[in-house]
Formats: C-alpha cells, structure tokens, sequence
C-alpha cells in the first residue's frame, strides 16, 4: 500500500489474474492506492483496457481523447494503447481496477429485458477533446506483456487535438444503473445486475464481467432473498465500494476483496444466512450499498501479493462455520 | 357466443388474425365459449399450434398423448396435428386461444436473467399416457387452411397406447411466473413477462409472443409506473383472466379483448393515468390480477365478427379525451 | 398428357406448388411428358431453378454454358434466368421437375456424417462451354410470374462463347449415391436420403429437399424396417424413377405421385406392412427400386389438373383399410 | 497398477492430456484401476468433468444427486465439482476416464440424421436423489489446476436432500446406441459414431468428443470396409472395452490405449489390411467388440507414466511393416 | 404529375412496389412532385419507413423529433409511424422515396473495407428536438395497410418537447460517401455502392438496398468499364438526382426510372457501349453525375400508373438494337 | 543466412511467432535462404501450414499431390501435414514463409465487394497428380511441437499415384489480386488487401491474414494518401518482395522485415510525411511495389536470431525523429 508520494502508477498492485496478455484473453484485478497526482508522467496499457472503480477520492484522468474524471460510485474505463495521467483532485485516491485483456467491455444483450434497462447508453460520457501543448522532459510508462516500460519524450503526449471515432475513454455513474430483479419470489442471478461485459466466443462464459450490487428493492416472497450457497463454473473476484453487502455481515470493508474461484463453494455467512432466514419478508430498500464483482471464465491465479499480504484472512471460512444442520429436522 | 348447447368446437370465434397458414407464419386469436362436453367428436388442427387460455370454467382435454386439465390461470398447449377432444368438468367454458401457425412455442432466452426467472422448465407438465380403446362411430373435425374438415371414422382416434418424444402437450400454471421487473426506478419492457415465444428468424421480433401480466410488486421510484404512452412496431392483442389490468381502469373486463395494431398510440386512460400520476411511490402489491397479450411481429386483420359484433366499444379511443395538456406549464 | 408432336415446354404440367415465386420461396412439381426436341425454340425460367428428374427417356439439354444430357436416374438442374433448349435422343422422355422458387440447390451440411457420404460433390459434372453461331427466328419463351412469355429472336440465344464463375447447370448420377441409415436397428428418418437442399431461414425446414429412395442394403434388427406411420410438419410429394418403393407395395408406378400434406397421416399399405411385420430381419439387399420426393416446409396446394386427371387415385386410402387392429392383443 | 489396496482415486493413472484446465479448454486420459471401495473419502473434480468407462467391473457412485452404478458396456459422467465416492460392487474395477476441462459433453447435433439416431436422449439415466446422513470424520480429496487438495469434513459431504436443474451425474448403455454408417459404399467418417461431444467453439473441431465403435452391420459392396490410411487434424486416444478393434488384429486389448497425435499417419495392420482386401463382401455383423476413442482438436501431450510405463509397445509401427507395395502393379 | 396547389402527400405517386407491408417485408418505389408547403396536415406511415430522394428543390420536414432539411444531392430517412409536415423553401420539389416495409436501413456491414468508407457514421445527422405548441383544427393523414386513413385533430401532432433514444429521423448528404472500387482492373459489383441497407434474413439478398454512382475516379486497366451486361436474382429500380449515367448514355433524366426486374437482361446502350469498347483507359473523374438504386430480393410490381404514363418508354429495349456481333471476329 | 549448401529446410530461420502450435492458433514468421535442392529429403510440417512467398529465386515443390512451383509475385501454399521437397530451378531462393498454425488459410468473405474482386477463386492453381516411384534411402523431417524429428524411409514418399478431395497444396499470383480501394478520398485501411485470411472465432480479428500492397492507382482527393499514424489491435508483420513500400521511403528492401506488435505507434517515415504532405493529388500509379503483411491478433514474439541478428535497425525509429510539429499552426 502507498507510502510516502505515490501516484497512481507507483499506487497499482496486482491481486489475482488469469488468460494471457499475448493472446488477448483474460482479465487481472488490481488494487491502487495513491496520494500523488502523476506528474510529467503518462501511461498506457497495451495489455488490456483498464476498468478503473474507485471508493475513495476522485481521479482526475487527462487522456489523449480529453479529460474524464471519476468519484467513488462512478467508474472509468481507459481502452488498451490510450496514454493518460491522473490527477488527484482529493488528498487521497484508492479503488479497484479491471485489465481486461479480452474483447473490449461493452454493453450486454437486454434479451427480454426490452429496450431500456440496467446501464443505459445515453448515461456513458465521453470527453471533449482537450491537449497539452507543451514542451518538457516527461516519462511515458507504458505496460506490455506484463511488464512496465518507460520512455522519455520531450513534450506531452496528450498532444491530439482533435478526433472521431468510437475508441474513446468514459466514465458512467452507477447511480444511473436501472436494477431489475425478481418482483415476486426467488433469488435472481447475479448475472441480471451486469454493467459492462467482455465477451468470450461462448455466450453465457464472458471473458470478464463487470457486476454491481447497487442500491435496490428487495421485495421477493417466500423465499430466502440472499445469494444461495453455491460453486460454480465462473470465478468471482468481489469488492466493496460503500456500505455492507448483504450476504456478508462483517469483515467486508470498502478496499477489501474476496475471491471464490471456480467450483469453490460459497454463499451468505451464518449471521447473515440467520438473519434473511428469519426476517419478515415485507419489502425492503437496500440503501447505502455499492458492491462489485469482477467475474470471469477462467480461473483465477492470486499473486504472491495477494497471498501473502498482512490483510489476507486466513479464517475466511470461518465465516461458514456456525452454520447449523436444519436437516433432518 | 353459444347458445344453446355448444362444445369447444362450435364455440370458437375468431377475432384477429395474420401472416399464412401455409406459409407456417403469423397467428389468429380465438374466443372461445362452450357448455358442453365434445362427445363422439375429435379436434386437430394442421394449420397451427392451440395455446389455450381459459377465464372461466375448466378445461379437460383428452389427446393422443394422455390428459390435460386446465382451469383459469393456468394454460394448455395442443401442438400441430394432435387430435383431442374437450371435456367440461364445470357449467360452461370460456377463454382464449392463440392459433400459432409459426415455430412451436419454446421458453426465451433468458439472456442476463440467468439460470432461473420468469416461467421455469420444470413446472410445465406433460401427460402420462392414455387412450381410449372403443368402436364408435365418431366425428374428426380437422381444420386445414383455415378451414374445417370432418370425416367419420368407427373408432376413437386417442388410441395412442404409448409414446415417448418432445412434441407432446404440456400445461403451465401462472402461478410459477417468476415475475422480474425493475426494482429501482423506470417502467420496464413488457417484453419481460413473455412466458413462451414462437420465433421468427429475426431477434426481438416474434412471430407471435404469449406475455402475461401478473400479480407482483412494484417498487419503481421517481417513475410513472404504468405504461408508456408508445407506438411499436409489435401487433399488441390484449386479454384479461382475473381482475383488473392497471393501466385500464375501467371497461376491460375477461373474456374482452383490445387491439393495437402496428404504429396504434395507445397507453393508460385518462383516469389510470391520473391516479399514476398523484400516486405515492411505495412499494404496492398488484394482486388479483391477471392479463394477457399475444404480441405479434405482423399486422393483424380482425375478422368481421369482431369488428360487427354489439361488444365493439366504437368509442374506445375516448378513454384518452380526458388527458390535459401538461406542457408548457 | 403429350398428344402428337408436344416438346419440353408444352409438355409440362404443374401438379403441386407453394410459396411465392415473386418473393423467392417456396416451389412447384411439374411433371413432364415430350416426343419432339424442341427446334428453334429456347426457355428460360425467371422464376425459379429446375431440377429435371426423368424416368423415362434421356434429355440432351444445350444451355448457354454447354450442353448437359441426362437419362433416368440422373438429375439435371438449370439455374433461375437460364436459356436452354431440350432435345430428344430417345423417343419419348417422360419425367418430374421441381421448380425452386428459393435459394439455390446446395449440398447439405454432413455434420456427423463427416468428409463423404451421401452426395460427393466431385460426382457433380459442370458442362464444357459449347455455343451456337446461327442466324434464324426464334422462339424465347420465359416463365416469369407464373405465365408464360414469348418473344422473337433473330439468333440462338445461346449465343456464350465462353464463361467462368459457379452459377452454371450441372447433372448428377443417383448410383453415386453413398447411402447411410441405420447398421443396428430402428427406421431412420428420410432426410437421411437428402442429395439436395434449397435452405428456409430455418435449419431443418428447408424451402424444399431432394431426397430419393436408392437401392441400398436394410439390416435393421428388431425393427419395423418400413417407415413408420406418422403425421408431420414438412409436405411431402413423391415420385418413382424405376422399380418398386418398400412401404408401397402396388399401385406406385414410375410417373405417378403422392402428396401428403402437412399433418396428413400416412405409412406403409396393409400389405407392406403385414410382409414387414412378419419379415425375418436378415440382411436384405433392395434392388431395382428409385423414389423420390420434393420434401418442403410450406403447404402444397394442388393444382386444378391434379385434382380432375383421371388418373387421381380417389380411393387412395383404401390402402390403410386393411390394417387390423393389434392392441389389445 | 493398483497394488495392495487401491480405490478409485489411488488408482488413476494419467496416459495424455492437452490444453489448459484453468482456461477451460483441453482434456485428459486417464485410466483407472482400483480393487476397494472408497471409505470415508469422497472426491470432487474442479478442473473437469469426468466421463468413466469401465471395462471390467462395476463402479456404483454415491454423488451429491444420488446412485449412479455403471457396468463394462456403460458409461458414466459426473460433471465439474460435483462431490462423489465410488463404491466397488466387484473384486475389480478398471476403465478409462475422459476429463473434459472444456465445454459439457453434450449430444451431438444430428443434423440429415433425424430425430432418432446415434445415442438418443431417452437412454440417458439420471439418478434418484439420495443423501447421507452421517457424522464422521472424512476426507474430500478435490482436484484443482492439475493438483489433489485433500480436506477434513466431521460429515458426508454427500449431504443434499433434494435437487432440480440439469446439472446432474447420468450414465448410458452403449447397447442403446444406434449405430449409422455406409448402406452402399465407401468407408464413413468415424464422427458418426459420435455419442458425445464437447464443442469448441469452431463446429467439426470439437474440444473432445466421446466415439465409439459398437457391434453393427457391415454390408459396404466394392468397398475397403476398414479405415483407410490417413493423417489427420484431430488427435485420436483409443481405447478398448471388450472383443477385437476391426484394424488392429492383435495387440490390441482392453485396458490398452493408442494414441495417433495430428498429423501421424496411421491405419490397419498389415494382418488386418490383406484380410479386408480380400474379403468377400457379403454383410458381416461385427459382434462382441467395443472400442472407444477420445478425439480432440488439440495436440496430445503422453505423460512420462506413459512414457515410460513396462507395457509401451516400441515396436508399434511394426504392424505396418509388412504391407506391400502394389502399385505399379 | 402535379397540377395546381399540390403538397408532398398529395403529389405521391406509386411506380413499382413489392412484398406485403402486413408482414414487415418489401418495399414500393414512389416519385413525388409538389408545389406547396403542407399546411394544417401532417402525414405518417405505419407501412413503412420512408427514404427520401430530392432531386429538384428543398424539403424541410418538421417531425416529432425537430426539423429535417434536404436539398438534392442529400436524402432523409423517417421511420414508421412518425408523424411529420413537409414544407418546401424552393418553388418546387421532385424526387424518389423507398417505402421501406421491412428491417430498418442500416448501414451495411463494411467487413475488408474496415473501419472508415462508404457513407461513415458520423455523417448522419439528426435533428435537435422541436415542437409545435399550437391549437388548430388540422389533418393527420396515415398510410396503413396501403390506404390512407384521414382525422381531424385539435392540435399540431408534433408536440412532443424532448426525446432520447435511437429511432429518429436522419440525413445524409452524398457528397460524404467514401466511394471505394477496383484501382487495377474489371468492373467491381455495385454492392459497393450501398449507402444504406434494409437486411433480409439471408445474407447478401438485402430486402432493398440504398445504392448511389456518385462522382469518382475510373481507373481500371485492360476493362470494360461499364456495367457488364447481366441478369441478376436482385430486382433493381433506378432514378437519376443529377447528370448523367455512365452506363446510359441518353434519354435517362433527373425523375426518369429504370426497372430491371428479376432475371431481365441490361446493361449499357449501344452508343455507351461502343464509347467504353474503345476509350483509351487512362484515369478518368466522373463529375456531375448522380444516380440512384432500389435494389430488391423481390420482384417488383409496377403500378398501373406506371405502365400507363405517357412518359413510358415502350421501346426502351431498342437502346441495344444497334449492338453488333463481335464473335466469331 | 545460408552458408556453403543450404537446402530450403536448413535456410529456413524463425523471425518472430505467437499462440501455441498443440492448441492451433496462432503463426510463425520466417525467411529462408537457399542455393540447393533438397535431394533424398523430405519435409512436413504437422504445427502448421505453410505459406510461402519468395522474393528471390523460384522453388518447384514436389509434393504428395503434384508439382507447385512459384516465383517471386507468387505464393505457395503447403498445408499442414504434407510431405514435399523442394527444388530450385535457379541459383538461390529467398523468401518469407507464414506458418499458421490456426484455422486453414481461406479467401475472406468479400461482402459488399461483391462477387468479384481481390484475389479470385480461380487464379488459385491446383497440381495435378504426379508421384515418385523409387526406392532410395531419404530423410523425412517433420516439424512437431515446434521441433524437427528426422526418419529415415527406403523409398520416397511422394508415392502417391491419384487424390480426390480439396486438401491440396496450391499456388496463386498476386499480379491477378484486383485491387480495391478509394476512388474518391481517404485513406482505405489496409484490411482491403487482404489475399488470404486464417479465421479466428471472432470476426474482425483473424489468427493471421495474408495482405498485400500491390501495383496500384492512387486518386483520393483532399486526403492525405499514405497510412495515417496509428497504434492497433493487431500486430503487423510486413516484408517487401520488390520495389519500394510508400510509406517507407528507404531502408526497407526485399527480405527486410518490420514487426508493429499491438499498440506500437507506427506511420510513414519523415521523408515519405513530407512527400505526400506537399504532393498535387493527381491519379498517380504505383507500379514496381509489392509488400507484404502477416497481420495478426496476437502480439508477436520476436526470436533470439531476430534480436541480434547484425541486420537488426537499432535506430528504427529515428525515421521518424524528423517529423516535425504543425500544430499550433
């Protein structure tokens, strides 16, 4: 984690990854934490786009499109080759990032859903062209096969002026996000609350979605309104942006993140599991809550990062283990 | 609508229809009313698949594969070419029926909605088998290019003993509708409470859609919740079973039918749209309701029947005059 | 049928059609019966491609690409918008055609069935170029909407001295047919025996097949070898080329033809059947037998001489009047 | 080979595999020969499911959905983490294992081949649910990215009181198969054999497929009845049930494996090939045989265990040696 | 042709038309002529979406959606069902609209072409909203089902205040349109032309195509550089905006259309022949000079008027009398 | 590069590669030098096949099919698994080889181009049988995961005397590539070159494309002609075969190579910039040119050879050191 100045580059540690770089498939999640902004200093990611999720503090990102900026509950995304540096318009700047190495996030298939729902499109903003025209000794750090590589250019790189096209930096406020659900019984899949996805050539296995757990209604009837416990074929790599999530009571903390790899089983903790088993299922608003979940096809490696990080909780499945046998009865 | 005594047959009215039995393409909606058992008297239909849907009194279908009962709520399908005959278990019989000259009905893609939600596979339910093993001189009526043929045959045609194969009759009841709508804010689709589609070759646009509106919350913030005022491009036939449909206060009532054809405006009527618009937005239990709608990608001709018929409500488009004009302010 | 001197064109007759020729779907079955060549007259369909099946008599057909000569048990086909002129080696040429309103006859797709089998395309033969040079008045007469057209030219209108591309008439040989159905047991289905497929929009519907009934070896094992009785979603018209069809045992002549029509029950007559169910199942080698059939997913309507000929077999079903009954037993 | 006390787990040996468990693609052969049952143990595989087929002796395993017991001429498949023990009916038991990390084994696409045909839908057995009920002190062994994790539970983890959905462990006579292939001619692909696949996303090149080779009829006339000499794209490991492989004379017996990567040339023995040059070609029934083969579109990768195991035949392409040249003639 | 005071609703006149609009396939060509601005009228199809090709004087077409002006040389698209009034800034207006009754016009599909050429994105153009805000007895005229349905209304229809979404009226001005074709030799198809493009279900058979010969180079070497002489399976319906064709050397003028049906042999006329045989095939600009094509998978009706109009060209066909034989030299 | 006697398969040298031959995607790139014929040895390649394009010298390749013998402008395609040798009829052969190791190398869809256009089906040239019957002791080298294993056989085995099928090497020139590009403006991406395409799942980013810059007309209009600056998706791999590549000026010459691996910005060099900067736009002719590209959707890793090898430009991107600034003006 940052110490001393740190910008957003010095900031980024990788947690878990998976695919391959070269070969455009897969996804690494990454945590960053900085208190710098990025001076005489760019970069570009020729590994994948990046999928930036911040919880605390804004970024302020000077792209060679214009300029996006971003607060917690907002997201961005800077596509693969685009140079950019951030600016810390707040003391401090901390979030979760998505390298997607795959095919390019995009909207998913609404299917029945109809015409209008989850993200809308008009609710994605694209910069106004803006540059740099100046003349300065500026490090270029760009990112490809996995490594950093930096370059020394004598004037700033965000030197276009203008352009059209559809390769462009955005931003969008998931506060703008339509949540649908089950409106009478049963625990819907986690898939219906997708925001952007990448696909794979195998529809229903996305090289790497990006989910939301965003403030809802939950009114589902006799039925237990949380996740089931379950293992599954896709791999979910989970953070916290605000608030708690409702299938975890305690210990998950905005900055923290959780990985259930394929077919490692997992489902509410048993504060939470008693909670919704007894509850009265009369509605009720979900509010001040913001999780996300980076899932994906293929399994997941956690870095030596990740394993060995003083956070790591050794006891996670401790968190199952007063669960008690309901059956017989 | 029968009179004296009717069977199922002899009840059928048809009031819209399109595309070309030959052709296999497009769909014709039927009334039905009955208060009779068919006795020595056998049904099939060459032109297209019967979905069938009752409002009042039960429904005992005996057919090559076994039995098929179905009372209000709950629905029947009769593929192509099956021969059946209709029992009355109660006083009289009325409903709707969907004539599918397309590809056989199928549940949709569920898409994002994942693994589980709207009509699940498991609750549609197919007969044992059964036959009737009599020499009879009985009536088979077939109807084939939109006509109906009758021939006598001296044995009951249901002398099927066994089968095995996936183009049987099936039954479902509404009641399994996992209903999915938005639980944050905006009016979702009605495309999302389809039950069972019949194809066409082009996405999104059915040959003909069987949808139903069902008892459920809604919970939609700072939203009209009621239907849009629109024009489509899908042929809208509307049918209620129970109650009252929420975005017709008044006059539409079971065994009532309403048409929107392709590019028809149409939306709530003034006094539904009025008490939308004043209404508080908690959440609001939708219960003892039940409408339905065959949505269609061609344009339907109603038949003569139904635009002579005494029912015709020639002043329907006033349910609209009330509406003031809210703009400019 | 031909009375005196009648050629290609005068003596064809249309017994079946569907479809829409303006709109490219659907086809006509024609039969055809000439003991002229045609001189100083060419044709030419806009309407649709002819597949020319003769059972009796060669064609020697000179087209604008060359010259393509067929006798029973061949096939010829003659593109949309092709000039060709029939002559007569033989004395008489009787025989079946099917007009394709659709898309171009292609090979099927073998999935499972692998790299060979079936119809090979190197057994499909492409004519050498060959033109005419001559100064004469001709007749052109094209099929275009239905009706016939004609006009005067004053030279061949096979007039192509040279050509490249892959829109061009071919002929094929029924011996080359690599036969495939069941090794083990049961009755496979028909489609089975495609040699050429005119696609629908909608895999397993085609706009209309090609399929024949080869000589072939059944050595099915406890099974009823013949087709089985059945009622289905395609229409079928049928031919036969030369010797005897299996489930048919008299009354089948080469010229002669059946339609069974979408949903129309049928099977094998009493007397086929009763030799199939008490048949020892050793290997059986048919010989001397060619059906074909005009498979299509649209509803054949009869045309007006089909229906009034006098050699309409009005009694057809008195072939199943024998068929006892089995069960109970 | 299993010494001493072996169960099913201790006595999985690996012979090949290819691609990449983590990124969902690939497979692996095994083989397996166990003499215990599984006590206190239980096993679940993340990296793949698990296609088992024995050739000696029954395996009855207990899964989280039920019993599924699996007799030599059967097969069973337990899907990806699904948690199961198997239990030895008899002394013995032996097979191979199919671990397919990709795509689930599906049925095969029939294509012209119908409704019915090859392994039909009907034949595939899922179990009754079953549970156990026990407190005891065991150990689940899970195979994740190419590793054995072994874990301590105080309870069956078989343990599931009900279930629905489509995600169960089923089984499959191969006696059900339907076999298909040449009725003329010519010697068919062996994808007709196919019973299973697991598709990749590129049809006709399939991640793996699961084929066999059952007793059928063999009538092809002025044929080589044998598989022609041939390299190919594929990669074939086969294996043998019970009988005589049709082009291996000898050598070839339960319990042995070949593997012809892509691109090794490779056809019947020279026994094998003058006895089918010379054959009559009256029809043969291929009686008490059953091979299997694991094709797949990626190169096989043999273990050093295969490798390096006592019964490697060296001299494998002996077989061949003796073939003698005939052409020129 | 117009005569006195006639608006664009009332100077619509129908040439060629095919498909049926019932079922959303299809198209009809239609010419217009007026000299008045519509007044208290408005106009909406519910057939069809209508493309529109000035060839003399402006249109500016207040919609729902905001204003629309186009000058020849430009076209405008307005979907179905929108409701909109056609005011003229010139003394007159002429030109083609395609009365689209199927898939929407979308761009096609550039495939090798890549990411830029032919008519680009962003030159299409849509209008900022506008309303009307006005009390007046007016007429709303609406085409459906092929007639013209008339009402009064007690205000402008185009009171809609603000919009968002995808389905809105657009322009296009031609002198955008990146013309692409052969820089080295032959005569490339005039797919490549294709500016807009309403899909059928069948790739490469469009329900009608957009097609423009705007101003460009001639470049090829050793070619024919006209259109070739052809008959085609597309029906093809073409107008002049400005200049002259190529292929057409005389007597086709600005309002002037061609129809080459199904099947129907064309290509240039003698004079435009013998000028391209022997032009010396240096790079040529052609200038001033814009044609236009409807071309159609289905074959096109004329309408009575069509075929009765004094303007009718009964020898349209001796335009290639005078072509010489070339062969044998 | 070759020393003393070089044979086509020790002159072959590995410049870069990507993907994974074992799971068939992905290529290599190399260049080969020779000055003698393979005697008495034999090569297969089962990684890949093989796409060979000299620059010097002509290669006559006797394979298991026929003779395909090509010179520089020409190509020649070897497919995986194929045994050949090679002779060289003239004093040395120098060339580029694609080994591809995905999807066989096909002619790309042409969409909007039409029937007709860049390289046409039948210029490809097939061989015609042609075998060796001798008995000789020779080496047979086969490329196996990325290895060379050598055989010894006691007779050629270019020993096969006919074929059917279409698995066959080929050859193809490129002076009959009908080049497409802008005839009015802009600069047309390089897509429109392409020759032959290895598909990969996702259409737009192929496995490898073959694309050519040949002899061509330049005529766009107000447009910068060259390639614009860009970074991109796909790496691109180029070679020069004769003449001069527009866009780089000096210092690429035949047997060159450049790689722009994914995201590497790359455009004209300074001088090439100028030149077209301040050219008259008249139609000019590009004539004695002919580069080539291996474009591809993996990045590109370069060998060892590659790295050091004397030739390398360490200064390669001083070409663009000139360039200098215009903006602000």
């Amino acid at each position: 984690m940052p110490v001393s100045r740190t910008d957003f580059i010095d900031g980024l540690v990788t947690m878990v990854g998976n695919g391959n770089a070269a070969m455009h498939c897969g996804f690494a999640a990454h945590i960053y934490a900085a208190n710098v902004s990025m001076v005489d200093r760019y970069f570009s990611d020729a590994d994948g786009e990046l999928l930036i999720v911040p919880y605390e503090g804004r970024l302020r990102m000077h792209t060679e499109f214009g300029i996006v900026q971003i607060a917690p509950g907002e997201i961005g995304v800077i596509q693969r080759g685009i140079k950019f540096r951030v600016e810390l318009p707040d003391d401090a700047a901390r979030g979760y990032v998505c390298e997607n190495y795959g095919a390019f996030f995009n909207l998913p298939e609404l299917g029945l859903i109809g015409a209008n729902g989850l993200a809308n499109p008009r609710d994605f903003l694209t910069p106004v062209a803006a540059f740099e025209d100046r003349d300065a000794t500026v490090e270029v750090v760009v990112k490809f096969m996995g490594n950093l590589w930096s370059a020394q250019y004598e004037h700033s790189p965000l030197d276009v002026v203008a352009w059209h096209g559809n390769y462009a930096p955005y931003k969008y406020d998931t506060a703008h996000f339509n949540a649908v659900n089950t409106v009478s019984f049963d625990h819907t899949d986690p898939s219906i609350f997708t925001v952007l996805t990448s696909a794979s050539g195998i529809p229903g296995t996305a090289n790497v979605d990006f989910v939301i757990f965003p403030p809802r209604w939950l009114v589902a009837e006799h039925s237990f309104r949380l996740p089931w416990f379950h293992r599954n074929f896709m791999s979910e790599f989970m953070g916290l942006i605000r608030g708690q999530y409702d299938a975890k009571a305690e210990s998950f903390v905005p900055g923290g993140a959780s990985l259930h790899n394929c077919m490692a089983a997992h489902g509410p903790d048993a504060m939470s599991f008693e909670r919704a088993r007894t509850a009265e299922l009369v509605p009720e608003r979900l509010d001040d809550t913001l999780a996300i979940m980076f899932e994906t096809r293929f399994v997941c490696h956690p870095t030596r990062y990740a394993l060995e990080c003083a956070a790591l909780q050794r006891d996670y499945d401790e968190c199952w283990a007063d669960l008690p046998r309901y059956f017989p009865t």
